[in-house]
């Protein structure tokens, strides 16, 4: 039984199909939206539309963005010749917050998984194929999840650039900084034991 | 710095401002929203245009509504000689589920809480007064929150309505149903003890 009125019910509705609120939280954000200035709840209203509207694939990297090209893929200062590749847009953000990469991104928008029916062609491969053709690409850093999805992905987007003849590596596994050893799981812990490195 | 296209920093700023939604979250949110379909997100849009203009108080109880006075007010079956005072409509709903109170409800849309600058005359108060003194009001059920805020807002307006001579209730303290005894705050169970009833 509904006790709202029905467009609040709606709009909490549309709050609770959101991935992680469930519907205690749906309600709290809606009467938030309710106690907002109108111009504060109309501003929300077109953020959605302008984002949903302006934002798509940059045509060289695929990670998100406004422009035809996006600014990575546009500046003169990144280094074209290496590629890093990703499963979506936020671990470009996480890698760019390392400021420890001068290189090029190619964002897959996903990881083949056959358990959910997503298989080489539902994601952007294609078009890293097309790039490492096309250009001189010295290197591509798979930076794909370390799970197992990740890790088939990976491997099967080298499998398929090695005719090329480009350099392909793998983020190195290991224990996080300021990690304690005693909470490691044993998969990375021989990870780490593996690619130790004299000092 | 921002990596994202302005149009979904934007996005990202408008759920980070929600209640609850921190950054990482809000950001899950935008790329759930940029993912949607073209017609759910603009429905989501219209969703919250909707409930905003639609939405407002119930000119007699103040609960939330979309039609002049609400399907409460209006009910015939409802006792209007008893009205429950509540801080907000989600204590409406709440009541509403435990299918025990067959009476009308004025929401005061606030406590008094003095801390938070909010007096007396920024919550319905002056509302309630007037039904009092307009109706055939028999009985008040305060139901505000058990906490400082909630006692103050309603021992003050059991002092306000006291000379209409009509009959003021509070909410009985005590455990919660199922709940363990081990755990019952001293408050509660002084309250519980001080409550007692023959059985």
């Amino acid at each position: 039984m509904s006790f709202f009125p029905s467009t609040l019910e709606v709009l909490i509705e549309k709050f609770a199909s959101l991935p992680g609120i469930g519907q205690k939280s749906a309600q709290r954000l809606a009467f938030h939206i309710l106690a907002l200035p109108d111009q504060d709840a109309e501003a929300f209203a077109q953020a959605i539309l302008d984002a949903k509207r302006s934002v798509h694939c940059c045509a060289v990297c695929q990670n998100l963005t406004d422009t035809d090209i996006c600014s990575i893929c546009q500046s003169p200062r990144r280094d074209e010749r290496t590629i890093c590749v990703v499963s979506d847009p936020k671990a470009v953000i996480a890698i760019e917050r390392s400021h420890e990469y001068n290189g090029h991104y190619h964002v897959l928008h996903g990881v083949i998984s056959p358990m959910n029916h997503v298989g080489p062609d539902d994601i952007k491969i294609k078009e890293l194929v097309t790039r490492v053709a096309d250009g001189d690409v010295q290197e591509i850093i798979m930076a794909t999840n370390p799970d197992t999805e990740g890790e088939t992905t990976a491997k099967y987007i080298s499998r398929l650039l090695k005719p090329f003849g480009v350099k392909i590596t793998r983020l190195a596994y290991g224990l996080s900084v300021g990690q304690n050893l005693e909470f490691a799981d044993e998969a990375t812990l021989m990870r780490a034991m593996e690619g130790r490195q004299e000092i």
